[in-house]
């Protein structure tokens, strides 16, 4: 595997590279997958946001990982911004090569250049190795995390 | 207690109000309270910000209750966005009288009428009344909620 990996905000001649990424994951997969067009709108909104940041790891000329940060103004923690991080995924075939641990150190790195007070994610239960990693990084599985589907 | 409660966005003359709910909370005194400035910058960003909405709820003229309603977009489900809601608090002197209810019916309302495809929050695992009480609308605690100090 390439040894180097660069972190970088994605552009949109990334999207079929990321939506590869989102659709190669046994969750998403039971979710129905990501046949269709590409989100072309969703990039751009996600783009012009400036509390949203879409990440992800190149090695040489290969996506091989992403992740979406979102930086949540809030009233508590003295003002201070929340950093949660959604949709991690790194190539299937490159998992366990350390992309992850770097990709989470960039991402802790841009939380904290904007002074968040907490970074946040939630990860599905049945992900057991995911939780691993993320408490291997400090988190702590202090919270339930509730979805409903709309 | 007053049987009226309305719900709107909060506005600058509420922030005392809303401080007081968010430290009248056991969780929240353990991470050292709120004492200080009021956060009016910080309200003012998530005034200013369109995926955004800080809610309260309203009886007579007293505040009854506040959450916040983050609008995430992303890629996947079709591009659409995501509500992520924090800072759930109600009244302790009023709790039990479906004001939280009330509120949730709101804060899902907001979601809908975005086209968002899935609500969120995380709650503490301490907080087991909370839990059962987001069981009964309907959510789901298929992941842990995981958080990282920063």
């Amino acid at each position: 595997m390439p040894t180097e990996v660069a972190f970088r905000p994605a552009v949109i001649d990334d999207l079929p590279a990321i939506m590869a990424l989102l659709a190669d994951d046994d969750v998403a997969r039971a979710r129905g997958g990501y046949a269709g067009d590409l989100p072309t709108e969703a990039f751009a909104e996600i783009d012009a946001d400036p509390r949203n940041e879409l990440v992800v790891g190149v090695a040489g000329r290969l996506i091989v990982g992403t992740c979406q940060l979102t930086f949540i103004p809030g009233l508590s923690r003295g003002g201070a911004e929340r950093m949660t991080i959604e949709a991690v995924r790194v190539r299937s075939d490159l998992r366990g090569a350390g992309i992850g641990r770097r990709m989470m150190a960039y991402a802790l790195g841009r939380a904290r250049a904007r002074g968040c007070a907490l970074a946040q994610l939630t990860t599905d239960k049945r992900r057991t190795e995911a939780h691993r990693f993320y408490e291997s990084l400090g988190f702590v599985a202090s919270h339930e995390g509730m979805k409903l589907n709309l």
